[in-house]
């Protein structure tokens, strides 16, 4: 078990050490990045370490002009907008463009007893922010581009694929014994358009990394009617938000992949007897089925306390016979 | 069939008409909203006409201080923050509050030779707005109002479907022969959170329609998971968005329901062969059962073109005989 972004805003620790550095700052900081890789796992004892980066780290490694602007997300200086742009996505060169992220991976799994999870957004969700220029509810400008330029738009999948699978290359062979792709808004397309326009990179992401033999998951939310295609994508574990219950989740996904997930992070925010209930009872279904990891069903809200969090580690060990990973 | 959204910004006629006014302020005169609303009748020869107005505007009526910026969304000056806010949502006397609503209502029905639809939003989404400030993608604030004060919360919900049904029926009792509760974003939710701090509400909200005897529709999106649910609430049509298909929402909905969507409006900003084929996919499915209103599966988006839609219309009405509603 561990807790998609258990390093953050919500622990106190994070608040002090990182101070008033930009996350992209604090990124570029090994030593620091390593050391807020390790604060979660020290607090809560979580069975895993997720390293402490941004999905939009390699999008600044090769020269795209963003921020990540505290409570909103990325911002694009100069949002995509047609075939011209994609020459901005050059190949990544992790060891020259970020060397900071392979250096807080060693640095981190060196002092680790558990494993490392390396990450990379995947191709839609970059492309997503690139094009829109920041976050997005309806995904507008992003959807246009898709069905208006579909070759532009497979264009710039191949790129964002490959920037995906060097920065997962470098995170594993830096230490990271696993890894997850998030590809957060893919729940926002039709299973056609995620078949035609983003499972294709998507697949070629996770083949890239076959060789390396580590555990690759698979991530996103709102993706109910995705599963069964997500499935197909060549990840070890697909992770699940709250929407739907595991056992649903394993109909859809089969018996051949881990599921990952999927406390509701809102429900955190309440009464410690919903949190207990829910907690108990995703485990109940996990346990039909070998193969599950305890995780929320997507990333811990700023205001969660974390004492909660420390309880809900408690019960899931206290019920489970080690970690699943 | 019609288009949610079918009045707007993707018809030059609508930029013609509306000018520069705010959408609230051209909502104030009852003439405009009106020829707004009668506008994509004219140019779409849709079934039926959806009143020009916005989800926010019972909640001006009230005092509540907000704006609707163009491209962004609802932003409130004073977001609700604890129970002392309760006290500022005080019931809605339509007559008084928004007279021009029911003006325009009763304007347009006067042209129309189509049912029009009035609306109101649901009680989640408009909470959200309340909660948030403005359009969120998390609803960090509003899950966390929710599960950590839940009193308060119900009493928000129970305020906020008195606003509805007195919004709703002010309009039925004008002239609209349907209406649609938007409760957008209820998608959002796990199905046990829609179940215990939505649905009550909800269920009100139908039931307080009920002796006026107009069909009553139900949309949201994401709503995969929650259909089931949905159709306990009292309406007489689901909406649902593009991400299920029509034969598997129908085995959720059940055959005493109308089913109302689904196609992409991104789809619809692509090449017209696939236009074409996605609404003859969706009325071959839906043809296996009757109750089917053909609309678009969330809003047209701004950058539509609208000779896509007057093309689908024609395809739906030469496929169809005449309209479900």
């Amino acid at each position: 078990m561990w807790f998609m972004r258990q390093a953050g805003r919500s622990l106190p620790e994070y608040r002090a050490l990182k101070g008033d550095l930009s996350i992209l700052d604090a990124v570029e900081r090994p030593e620091l990045a390593a050391e807020l890789t390790l604060q979660p796992v020290t607090r809560y004892g979580v069975d895993a370490a997720i390293l402490f980066s941004d999905i939009m780290v390699p999008l600044v490694g090769i020269g795209i002009d963003l921020e990540v602007v505290p409570g909103k997300g990325p911002v694009i200086a100069e949002p995509f907008r047609d075939a011209t742009d994609l020459a901005r996505l050059r190949p990544l060169d992790a060891a020259s463009d970020v060397p900071y992220v392979a250096e807080a991976v060693r640095i981190a799994a060196k002092e680790l007893e558990v494993p490392l999870i390396g990450f990379a957004g995947g191709p839609f969700t970059l492309a997503s922010y690139l094009i829109e220029g920041g976050p997005s509810r309806v995904f507008s400008r992003t959807r246009t581009l898709m069905h208006s330029e579909p070759n532009t738009w497979m264009a710039l999948m191949d790129s964002l694929a490959s920037v995906a699978i060097s920065s997962l290359r470098a995170q594993i062979l830096a230490g990271a014994s696993a890894i997850q792709l998030f590809d957060s808004w893919i729940g926002w397309l039709s299973l056609d358009e995620y078949a035609t326009f983003v499972l294709p990179a998507t697949k070629r992401i996770f083949a890239g990394l076959e060789d390396l033999d580590v555990p690759r998951i698979y991530f996103g939310i709102n993706t109910s009617d995705l599963l069964s295609r997500m499935s197909t994508a060549g990840a070890d574990v697909i992770g699940v938000d709250w929407r739907i219950g595991i056992a649903a989740a394993r109909e859809r996904i089969g018996n051949e992949r881990g599921i990952q997930g999927n406390l509701n992070p809102a429900t955190c925010l309440g009464p410690w007897e919903t949190v207990e209930h829910e907690t108990a009872r995703i485990l109940q279904e996990a346990s039909a089925q070998p193969g599950h990891i305890f995780n929320l069903g997507h990333g811990v809200l700023p205001e969660t306390n974390p004492e909660v969090l420390e309880k809900v580690v408690a019960l899931v060990h206290g019920e489970q016979n080690g970690a699943a990973l």
